[in-house]
């Protein structure tokens, strides 16, 4: 590749370990038995050597959702209609969807990306960001999903995304997504990159019956029949049977690395696109915190092939970003005990050598 | 009983079923796949039917942070010296300690309640609240830690403590300790209510060795030996083998209930608080919102026994109310989206019947 993507991925370097030593030692002195914090201590550090600071500050926490609409509905495998991606844009830059009440509730921005939804919505814009790759996908099922050049646009919109919110002063960033349809995209993309088998990594969505279920599956496997995509080629993984926002979305997690901002992910959508981005940039995972384990199948899958541990398992699998929200309030917990605590020296409480 | 306690053992009621299912029927219509936000609805519902309202809003948080001093210290059972407790209760003053972090990051309030700390902390007022039952509990492998009457007064302290919070606009209560040595407190509570075997519920609390664990489960076998507590009589394991931070939480914990707020527990010792609140009034874990499960052995056993499941599995095993905080912002969460989120019909998305 000569792309600016592939100068992306040249630039993502590994975590500052020096920061992370530095923040460890700090851990180690703050008025609390050594590892009783538990995860949070673990993630603390993380950050640190994302950021490359011993003590992290996160101020400005930023949502990305991005939307996009699939045309592997016409195959019925949704319980909602195509429409609903653009009512629920509409609904997002209104502030009345559940991400909007999660952002207000951690104090995050909430940046609406339009990757490629069906409908026109011109009439939403300022506030919608515009990064159209195409007006939704093809019918995976029957061919590629969009074609190569496409795929590549889709990531690099991403990076592009990422970048403007970083340079407004984004110190953190949660992934969101909308597409109705994207489901099955994603679980195409999970058997694609981890070799499970359909079935294992197909769920119901937003509440299909067995019935649908089983059809779901039936289309998954002919969309992987008919595209043979190559485990070895992200980008074609992407292409054959992926959406523009999952695209988007694995360039905003490289774009983010680059600028060593940690990534906060959401749940099976979110999942698909680290599967990709990681693919692309080995060690990416580094930089990514796994916000919570969804109730859709096939997302421990992705979880446990991307090497990350969740911090929440709430049963939740609404999508738009609603765990990573959650997520992102824990890691601003983690890097303000490690900020804020006193020392045992600071506090006059007796420290023990253990 | 004819004291006080009696009478508020009474006047807790059940939840409000009504509420309940107002709370269920909006929770159908808000513009998400049906049961997609997992625990949060049911979380949701649960503290509509403690508040009493069918979209319940928490705007005052309050931590209450209880400490003593415990004489089985003197068996050697800890890490830290008894002096920690009192330098803890000043870091909490001072702001300096892991809850302080955590209450500021949710907004929370802190009340620290001094119930027995050994040590002369009359230079801490007019912050520190004085229930002093008295000056740490005796040690309890050589007999009772306290008599009846103290037990009953711990209690009784802990229930004025929240009613005058509540009376101050409290809408929602965390519970937290300091105390060296009340693991080993919770762990005889624990044993005693449960019936499990001591080895089972028995830890490292702050962090120590495998030889003093061994030493810790004797302890605690001979404490159970010597005052031979009756599991059917809750104030009486109290005060056999309790605390006065633990009997203090257990009232926290009904008074709560009583004036329909709902209490969020943190780990080990507040569910040894639990254990007896719950064994006073049955149907008490109704109006109990388990945080974390703590990575204090036995703290599960607590749990399963009260029929409460955790939101959070962090590994945290600090104290102090700091997974309780945790657990405060995710019951606003679940309340805030109850209330927040718009309807299909409000956002003008097309709804599904499922």
């Amino acid at each position: 590749m000569t792309t600016p993507l592939a100068q992306i991925l040249r630039g993502i370097g590994p975590l500052d370990v020096e920061a992370m030593e530095a923040a460890r030692a700090r851990q180690s002195q703050l008025v609390k038995p050594h590892g009783s914090l538990g995860k949070l201590e673990d993630l603390a550090i993380k950050i640190a050597g994302i950021r490359g600071e011993a003590a992290p500050v996160i101020r400005d926490k930023v949502m990305i959702i991005m939307a996009a609409d699939h045309g592997v509905v016409a195959e019925g495998v949704t319980v909602y209609p195509q429409e609903v991606t653009a009512q629920m844009v509409r609904n997002f830059l209104q502030g009345g969807a559940g991400i909007n009440v999660l952002a207000r509730h951690i104090g995050a921005r909430v940046v609406v990306v339009d990757m490629g939804v069906a409908a026109d919505l011109e009439g939403a814009r300022p506030h919608l960001v515009r990064k159209r790759v195409g007006p939704g996908t093809r019918n995976l099922a029957e061919g590629p999903a969009m074609s190569r050049q496409e795929a590549v646009r889709a990531i690099e919109a991403g990076i592009e995304v990422v970048k403007a919110e970083s340079e407004r002063g984004g110190d953190i960033v949660g992934t969101g997504d909308m597409g109705i349809g994207n489901t099955t995209s994603s679980s195409a993309i999970c058997a694609a990159l981890t070799g499970a088998a359909v079935e294992d990594v197909t769920g119901r969505g937003t509440g299909i019956d067995d019935h649908r279920l089983a059809h779901k599956v039936k289309v998954i496997e002919q969309a992987l029949l008919v595209n043979q995509p190559d485990r070895r080629d992200p980008v074609g993984v992407l292409a054959a049977v992926g959406g523009f926002e999952i695209g988007g979305l694995a360039g905003v997690m490289l774009g983010a690395a680059l600028q060593r901002v940690p990534i906060v992910i959401d749940g099976f959508i979110s999942g698909a696109a680290a599967l990709i981005a990681a693919e692309l940039r080995p060690g990416l995972k580094d930089y990514l915190i796994a916000s919570h384990v969804s109730a859709e199948d096939g997302h421990r899958v992705m979880l446990r092939h991307l090497g990350l541990e969740p911090l929440l398992n709430l049963s939740m699998r609404l999508g738009e970003g609603t765990g990573a929200a959650l997520g992102i309030f824990l890691a601003e917990a983690a890097t303000r005990l490690l900020a804020e605590m006193s020392t045992f020296a600071e506090a006059g409480v007796c420290g023990v050598d253990l």
